[in-house]
């Protein structure tokens, strides 16, 4: 049962959420956070970094389509951030699919403290070391348990990791909570993902860093719940008509209508299903 | 009165527009500005600068996601875009938030001859020097008169100031055009002032020099017409069908219907509005 | 007459399309490519393109906003391709419009073997040395002979050439294919082009090197004809609902659909429609 509403906060302060983003999403990332009544700004020069961690209240970092450049704005960004104590969140896209994403998640990861990584299950399971099928910058398949995966990430990294797909897992490496809201048009369209991370964003910037986990739950499952009103009356392939009807039902969306159509399932930590040996990590 | 119909030049004549923009709105501008019956093209490459400017009708410079390697293209395009006399559009996208944006926009300003600048008032307020609060890459609030921010602009740059918002200002530094159309749900929408400026290139691309106050006052008319016509019948929130019906509405747009709802003031200059120590600059 | 079904072998199979393309399009090639069921990743970092071309099925190079880094990493992800043997697209965007994007593809032209070459009317007249007027990165007008220019590319490179038009015209350099179906919305939207060339390497990426011809017939007959279906009860004008209802309509496309409404119109090469000076090159 979601007890926070910080979708109302968002709309009340208008956080303002610096992307370092890639070229396939940006646009529909800024147009996601305007229609949550969020303010986006797109910047990946490192001579403005320090400045914009200043003014933001929260960054984002995705990874999807990496540049040198990029990496060394990324770096800037995530320090500067947490010298400024606001809530960064990686995106890690496809991180898999390369070494040079795999290089640059693992130092971002050990530079720049994260509130928040959410990404597919085959880029989460590569961050906890668990055998998966990814495919570029796809899911993929596996058979490794997700809860597993999600909570040897958030305390690794002492974050709270997001895992999306057909069901969300979100841990805090204490806690659990399932989402088991949304619909298969979410996988259709480019960027669903990415824009869910930059949302995470806009929730972190308005919450209590130790609600974080509330906060993102409650993310979450407003993200699943716009996508869920969005497919409504929609054929399983009107992918078009889903991207357009996503953004609308972003801007409507309603704190009660997340609190009556939120399927969220909490659980304790179940330490057993954990790998002892990164937890030391 | 609107007396000039440059909109259906604009469609006899389809003017090749070069846009050095930002990764979030590059595709919805090329999208507007084909819908318009202009022909976008964007490079930041510094190495066709010059040959652009030789085959390009109006050159549209937009600071939205800054690179080090976009400000040497910038300076570049606009150079050559000065002696092929084509008009040079500025859109300096929050240039108060950080010091690269604000040395890149001085830099551009002292070395390139603009036919116009159009920018949100925040945006504005810091090209003319007045207190205001700007947010990242929105426009924010403050109480300085638009009117006095545009003269100042006109004047200091000897170009045409666009102010756009709820009402548009536009200066050339004698005269002054506020347009009152519009919609809500512009600012609900990333790029829409982006597009505007692109707009603005179009208009000028096909205007004689001398009466870019005019084609200015027509393209801002004819571009919060279009939306206003695409707000009809959609809600408040409806952030997703606006941005599609926006394009459907720039393509069918009638110059008759331009000159029957636009809601065009037009003043002679108040010097006393006007800050003369900027006047002398 | 259609003989082949790749457009069911691409929704078995899934492939991953690497393309190397530009900040416009990248959104809607991706959307186009996911509306299709392949999997989209786009990536122009030179850090990755030998593991992407390990693990990818196609690759697509667009030159829209080229940048000299780009360039680097195109001739080395067409390489990489073509040691893993997979199908490499080329999109010459706007190459006559200058010397930049001319020299660039005559060095992949020159160290990159390409399966296809997709461009309208006035970039494969540039590649094809025959006069025409070119309007940007528009196709523009000229009197030459299509079927000439495509079976003048095909010969000299080896490859299909694709030229995308009211009339598609498709050569191997032996057979000439022509498609008569399509809709005056395509050239009313920005990246319909650059979409058709990453559908080509779709379904490249399904088909037997040896059946290019045919799987490049099929792929502009399921193109075009989606195009036909997204404008059935549109306006002339109404360019973002069109831009909207492509994406539907690829997703939704069936091959009995494809079979039914295709008119394709095949023959062999008449040897006296190409330049005999350009075949010995």
């Amino acid at each position: 049962m979601l007890k926070t509403d910080y979708l109302n906060k968002i709309r009340r302060q208008n956080p303002l959420i610096h992307n370092i983003t890639n070229i396939v999403v940006a646009n529909y990332v800024a147009n996601g956070l305007l229609a949550l009544r969020a303010s986006p700004i797109m910047s990946s020069a490192v001579e403005e970094m320090d400045e914009l961690a200043a003014i933001c209240n929260a960054l984002v970092i995705n990874i999807g389509t990496l540049t040198a450049d990029q990496v060394k704005a990324m770096l800037q960004a995530g320090k500067a951030a947490n010298r400024q104590g606001i809530p960064v969140v990686l995106d890690p896209v496809g991180v898999g699919a390369t070494r040079f994403r795999q290089h640059t998640v693992a130092r971002l990861l050990a530079e720049v403290q994260f509130s928040a990584i959410r990404g597919n299950a085959g880029e989460m399971a590569y961050l906890a070391n668990v055998t998966w099928q990814s495919k570029g910058v796809d899911a993929g398949q596996g058979s490794a348990d997700l809860d597993d995966i999600a909570n040897i990430i958030a305390q690794q990294h002492r974050c709270v990791a997001v895992i999306s797909g057909a069901t969300d897992v979100i841990s805090d490496g204490t806690r659990l909570a399932k989402i088991h809201n949304g619909t298969p048009l979410f996988p259709r369209i480019t960027g669903s993902g990415c824009l869910l991370s930059a949302v995470c964003g806009a929730f972190l910037a308005v919450a209590d860093p130790a609600d974080a986990f509330s906060a993102l739950s409650e993310a979450c499952s407003a993200y699943a719940i716009a996508g869920e009103l969005a497919a409504q009356g929609l054929q399983p392939n009107q992918n078009g008509q889903f991207y357009t009807a996503l953004l609308d039902q972003l801007a409507a969306l309603q704190a009660g209508q997340v609190r009556q159509l939120a399927k969220l399932q909490l659980a304790e930590l179940n330490p057993k299903g954990v790998n002892d040996e990164d937890e030391e990590v």
